[in-house]
């Protein structure tokens, strides 16, 4: 994603994913209710959170700030002492932590004491210790058993990597109507063996009970090349096309191919059921 | 610190960091020894340890790579299972940690791998998780009791503001010859507010029977102002009063007062052993 704050930044060109985030609110809640219900009997003294692929700007810390003001409300509903936060914030290493770090947490960091006091009163500060974690989550990232809640959104559509055999693919950069069966078949299978390392991982550093929402970009059609979700990526092929030279055009548009995958949400639940490592939770 | 990789950088212009890391080996290792002797009965499975002021550039991962090689030495010696490693790397928000992260890491990642295959055959892996923590040490940075090994190494004379006080100070910009009692003490006052600080800090973070390696720019002199340490101060601040012109003078030269302190060995002593969060191990 590109950093810093200037006009074609990330942080100025993510509204969407940030209405996403407030769109799975209530996922997020059910969520949490349940990690605490789980954690009732023996609950932690620190709290340790996930948000993977955090990406930069403000919506580095959205999705945190709304999973911490929900446990906050229902500490208070429990009469349960607060616990201490420690928030995990990952991407790959290229993202921009240095934008979070320095602009956004700071004035994060402001509101959620202002908030704290409104709600608890003056005296109560919120103990709330934030790292960045660079690294794929396609690997591990955290110590086995170290993590309560873990939040991903919009993240895990991009792949590891372009996937192996797109060679008959050239006009294209995506899946497409045009694609042969086997650019289909060779994105499906990168995606499954993505998923099931970023479950395997999870699995790993996840608490016994903890929970995990993760919100992907999918279709309804069963048909992979389907309009809703490869046609913006046929049309960004048809303007490469039209832009670059004819002599350049196949190197580029190969290179190109992308890394983005979006799937059909029977295929998704079929791949977390068959996973040893995770659950669906109702 | 300057950032990035320019002739400028403080990642080009730290070898003396470096050889003050080198230089203190022997003390880590004894600090490492002993951690392990505490948990020889309870091994915990995943060890936590924070470089706290790790700057950015090599020397950020200089004192890390030092700590780990000698814990991997310890578990073949006692034939212990290799535990994972979770390091935090901890710097001021405004730190170059996307350097670390983009640049350094990586590097440094791959030739621990390349390390362990040579102690302990290919197979072998390290599971070893990298953090980046922005934030002041002169407050909480991490959960209660979640660290087995500090480490902080030419840091802790940065005083978290420039002392109150300076006014009778003004031709120079840190402790001097010329510099009134009122200032030495202004200067003496901060650093044993600071210092107390972060080890009632630390000391709610380290396990018990955790330990931390503290290395600190010092003087052998009684004398706060003595050339030993106040030398190179005095000297900028001449080349700064011949290069402001008379009208900014006084207005710069206060502006610059330095946030660094050097202080005596037996004060430093009588601060630690007047702390009831942390004790002095020989």
């Amino acid at each position: 994603m590109n950093g810093g704050m200037g006009e074609a930044s990330y942080a100025n060109n993510s509204l969407l994913q940030r209405k996403v985030i407030l769109m799975t609110k209530p996922i997020v809640e059910a969520a949490v209710t349940a990690l605490f219900s789980t954690t009732a009997t023996n609950f932690p003294a620190s709290l340790a959170i996930a948000d993977l692929g955090c990406s930069t700007g403000r919506n580095a810390l959205f999705a945190v700030s709304e999973i911490i003001s929900i446990m906050i409300d229902l500490c208070k509903a429990t009469k349960q002492e607060l616990p201490e936060f420690q928030v995990f914030l990952n991407d790959l290493p290229g993202n921009d932590f240095n934008t979070i770090f320095s602009s956004f947490l700071p004035r994060f960091q402001e509101k959620l004491s202002e908030q704290m006091k409104s709600k608890n009163g003056a005296g109560v500060m919120l103990p709330c210790f934030f790292s960045g974690v660079p690294g794929s989550f396609y690997g591990r990232l955290f110590p086995r058993e170290s993590l309560h809640l873990i939040h991903s959104s919009y993240s895990l559509m991009w792949l590891s990597q372009v996937p192996g055999g797109l060679e008959g693919n050239k006009s294209n950069i995506y899946m497409a109507r045009s694609s042969p069966p086997k650019v289909l078949r060779a994105y499906y299978e990168q995606f499954q063996r993505d998923f099931s390392t970023f479950l395997e991982c999870r699995g790993q550093e996840l608490v016994v009970g903890g929970r995990m929402v993760l919100t992907l970009l999918g279709r309804k059609s069963d048909d992979p090349s389907s309009k809703e979700c490869c046609y913006i990526w046929e049309l960004l092929a048809i303007a490469l096309n039209e832009m670059v030279s004819e002599v350049y055009q196949n190197l580029i548009l190969e290179y190109l191919n992308s890394r983005v995958h979006i799937r059909i949400k029977s295929k998704l639940i079929f791949l977390i059921t068959s996973s040893e490592s995770c659950s669906i939770v109702p």
